[in-house]
């Protein structure tokens, strides 16, 4: 295969396999299932891919990639003040949500959720993400303590792990409800008792 | 089969079902795997379950009574106050992850995860329960609301929901970091701001 032609295939089967898994989670994914949706020739697979355990890890990265320029953009958004810059997030997602039909919730949870007790380098590879993304709430929570948006009583970064704890939380009963109504119950509250002033 | 050894024999199945699928999740587990564990003959499934998806659903009812038991318990002790009551729960709970080296979660949790998007009959079954769940709970922050330990500021059973998303939010990441301090963190914040005077 020529490079570009290789690349796009491993790009179509990352993206099967990234919206067959968040449906239907990894173990009951078959790799048939995933070339068939791509449109990629069978027994392609083991060209881009040492085994089915590191396709799951590529799409962890390629996932955590993606979702990490899109909180960098959010977070240093000046035009809000840092806390509604996090609110604003948390808004949109929420209508994203929405407009998915309350299905599938976080790929990196769901995986979390299956996977910790099965396979160490998923759970080591997802443990590092979940930190960057705290990393990044709260450096942006500090900010909001820097501005007097909300209290310096306690510790940013054990808000920001709080905070996106109970946002994974809001989208499980999400999915379990099909209804957008616990994750604007979390906005309310998250930003109503947790995050004040 | 005699009745008793009748019910035994379900029992077993239930209880050996319970533990793999904690672990394996529903989908990654097999029947003949079950029989195994249970040490029940073969063949003998389909005496007492009309398909694996009924097979789940039980487990679910079985796991909701027991775990309803638990929550009435914890719940009406009265010689704590309301909020020292639901702080109790979450605290035991706490020390039982520890004990199960932060693996399993909620089991209900899992399968919600893993299945609200497949199958419409699991679904709605863990929406009725976790309903249950919220209005004890909700019950109780009524009643912490009353004696004046919380603010009357918010709808109690919106605070319930609320609280028991977030536990199960810290729960995911508790079986990614493999570590307590999730949890912990749970209720350092959640009585520290979310339940407050």
């Amino acid at each position: 295969m020529k490079g570009n032609l290789k690349n796009e295939s491993k790009t179509a089967l990352i993206n099967a396999g990234r919206r067959i898994i968040v449906e239907k989670g990894y173990n009951n994914t078959g790799i048939q299932e995933v070339l068939q949706v791509a449109g990629v020739p069978k027994g392609s697979f083991y060209h881009f891919f040492s085994s089915k355990e590191d396709f799951g890890i590529q799409i962890i990265n390629c996932d955590a990639e993606e979702h990490d320029k899109v909180l960098e953009q959010y977070l240093s958004n000046e035009t809000l003040s840092p806390l509604n810059r996090l609110k604003h997030y948390f808004e949109d997602k929420c209508q994203e949500f929405e407009s998915l039909k309350c299905r599938e919730g976080c790929l990196l949870g769901n995986l979390g959720q299956e996977m910790a007790d099965q396979n160490e380098a998923f759970r080591t590879r997802l443990q590092q993400v979940f930190a960057q993304w705290h990393d990044r709430f709260a450096d942006c929570l500090r900010q909001a303590q820097t501005a007097g948006e909300i209290s310096s009583q306690w510790d940013a970064r054990q808000l920001a792990e709080y905070c996106h704890n109970s946002w994974e939380g809001a989208l499980l009963q999400m999915k379990i409800t099909k209804s957008p109504a616990p994750l604007k119950a979390f906005i309310t509250l998250t930003f109503g008792t947790v995050l004040k002033g």
